[in-house]
């Protein structure tokens, strides 16, 4: 017997009571006791996301809620800037190709966040630009991005600033309108602790005005249609909601509620730092040279070791699923994810196995040196 | 306590086996685990569609699917005709012209099946059609159209048949191969008794031509991105596919393939024809006047009753839920599905349950008739 760890980046692990939430009996989506679950969903998605405007919801991936962002705002030759720190900052910049939009990227090396200053420079020299898309957590690196930095570059020049959050919200601060971002999409699967297969959008009034000009078709990603049938006087979705998932959600999040969404950020901030702390006492070197997220650590391999084979080793030997490098840094790093239903002995189990695995891979590792890096920590925040 | 009941053409009632299934232990979804499930899942949809192509799956409900199918086979300008004998007809139409292709659009009054002669002088007269459009089961008027006569109309003029068989699949007979169909797109929550949230697409080889040529954007819809992703080493789905519904749905799929695919199809051609000879029985009449499906069936309420009427007392009494008239139809139909799990005895307990609703609404009803006219059809069919 050997249990279950999903230390990813997501999909994250899913508490019993929401998995069994799935399994309550199939409601329709047209029926009023589907319509309860629609509209508790939406209020607490607007206390997450910390809005009073309107958010929609789509069955698709966190992908399909950035698309949607795309197709929504904008149209055909419209210039935009695309942050990008990562391998998902550059899928931004290809969904926006994609649609024909003239995209100016920003790219910064593999490992360091954005700064704001470059925005500012780019968007005086390009001051047709529309929109700004940004990445707040990009977990093929760990790095993380100070969005509310970003909404003083972008708010004042009235230019939309477009947040994929799919790994952020919930891990680390956000504030939709105080920080004046425009659009924020995120989905179920990482802190919200649900599986994936439900993805959402704040939206803001300068986003909606957006909407009203943007050229680009649109039927499933409308925001328009999700609006409309919300705003029926039975609210609805436009198209059938995958509706076990959305029941499920609703139960993550009034989990979420229950911990208060400061108290959700303090504990990943803790077991991030704990993380980082645990694995530098391990010896090991982390990726990323700033911007810590709190959802992701990424780390160097030990001189000589493929991250892959430690991957490998710790899901074949202890059933620890962690993630290796994405893209370019396949191999180059490995990823521990802390986001989600995680808590201090996750963490602790993780560098246990993380330090018994680079042991069998010959590396030379202080067993327990990891786990108690991170039980000082611990005990010190509790201090 | 009143025990729920889900009559209508989906989402369906889900087994308690794949209601549990949802309730596993998260998996992610680029570990082997999924990959597993992810081929199976493939190998059972292929037998399912009648093709030895390729099919690929969406995080989406059956409308992602539908649009999938104009933004990969298309260019704007295209010509295409959408043959509409209902709600749905008239949704891919609405799909196909957001995308900016030229629409001719054939549709029938609600209630009957299409005519392939009058596709054959559509394409004769527009030679320059590239794809043709049709619903195959509508579950908005319970017509089903002829597939196979279709496909003889558009095969040997090169021209694309693209099928939304969303509630038709798994309720009746579908070859994609041998009736020469190009896309056929379907979904999780009908025939298939697995909760929404999953879409699928069968693509011919002369789509997959079409896929090369076309010119409009496409990311999160992209069949070509299914299909490389499908084609690594390890199988995978381009974005984080919904992995509780798709472990749900294997498990469904098992249940098709047990209970085996002709005998699906009887099962359900027999819960129709019992549903309609049991309301007839009880003297109403049927909407569609021909072309009956086998996954719903629509019903005219008795004169001076309102259809929303009889769903609302069928529900709140009686805790079954049918489906009322969509659009145009609100209040003039209703609906009662016999689609997904569903046996001879939820036919006759929604149809007695309607005779006492009736008889409550003040309808003069002969309580019981409904039921004998199932029962009949039933004993019948058993020899």
């Amino acid at each position: 017997m050997q249990k279950k760890y999903l230390m990813t980046p997501g999909p994250t692990s899913v508490p019993t009571d929401v998995l069994l939430a799935q399994a309550r009996d199939m409601i329709h989506h047209r029926a009023p006791a589907y319509t309860e679950v629609l509209r508790e969903i939406t209020a607490r998605l607007k206390k997450v996301l910390g809005t009073e405007g309107d958010v929609v919801i789509f069955g698709s991936s966190g992908t399909g809620a950035m698309e949607s962002s795309v197709v929504n705002l904008f149209s055909p030759g419209d210039k935009v800037v695309v942050i990008s720190v990562g391998y998902f900052g550059d899928r931004y910049a290809a969904i926006a190709e994609e649609f024909g939009l003239q995209v100016i990227k920003l790219s910064y090396p593999r490992g360091s966040p954005a700064d704001p200053l470059d925005l500012e420079k780019t968007l005086e020299s390009h001051p047709e630009t529309k929109g700004v898309f940004i990445t707040h957590l990009d977990t093929s690196t760990g790095v993380e991005n100070d969005l509310e930095a970003f909404g003083q570059v972008t708010n004042p020049r009235n230019v939309a600033l477009i947040v994929d959050s799919i790994s952020g919200l919930g891990s680390s601060p956000l504030y939709l309108d105080a920080w004046n971002l425009d659009v924020v999409v995120s989905g179920s699967q990482k802190a919200f602790m649900t599986p994936p297969g439900i993805a959402f959008a704040g939206i803001s009034s300068r986003a909606w005005n957006m909407v009203e000009r943007s050229r680009l078709p649109k039927f499933y990603w409308s925001y328009q249609k999700s609006k409309d049938a919300y705003n029926k006087p039975i609210p609805q979705n436009p198209f059938t909601p995958p509706v076990s998932l959305l029941v499920a959600f609703n139960e993550a999040l009034k989990m979420v509620e229950k911990e208060g969404l400061e108290n959700m950020w303090s504990r990943h901030r803790l077991l991030a730092e704990a993380t980082r702390a645990g694995l530098r006492a391990m010896g090991l070197k982390l990726f990323a040279t700033g911007g810590w997220g709190n959802g992701v650590t990424s780390v160097l391999p030990p001189e000589g070791v493929d991250g892959g084979k430690i991957v490998r080793m710790m899901r074949e030997e202890f059933g620890i699923t962690i993630a290796g490098g994405q893209g370019d840094l396949k191999g180059k790093i490995f990823r521990i994810g802390h986001l989600g239903y995680v808590d201090r002995l996750d963490i602790i189990l993780t560098l246990a196995a993380l330090e018994m695995t680079l042991a069998r891979l010959g590396v030379e590792v202080e067993l327990g040196s990891g786990v108690r890096g991170t039980q000082e920590v611990f005990l010190k925040a509790e201090g």
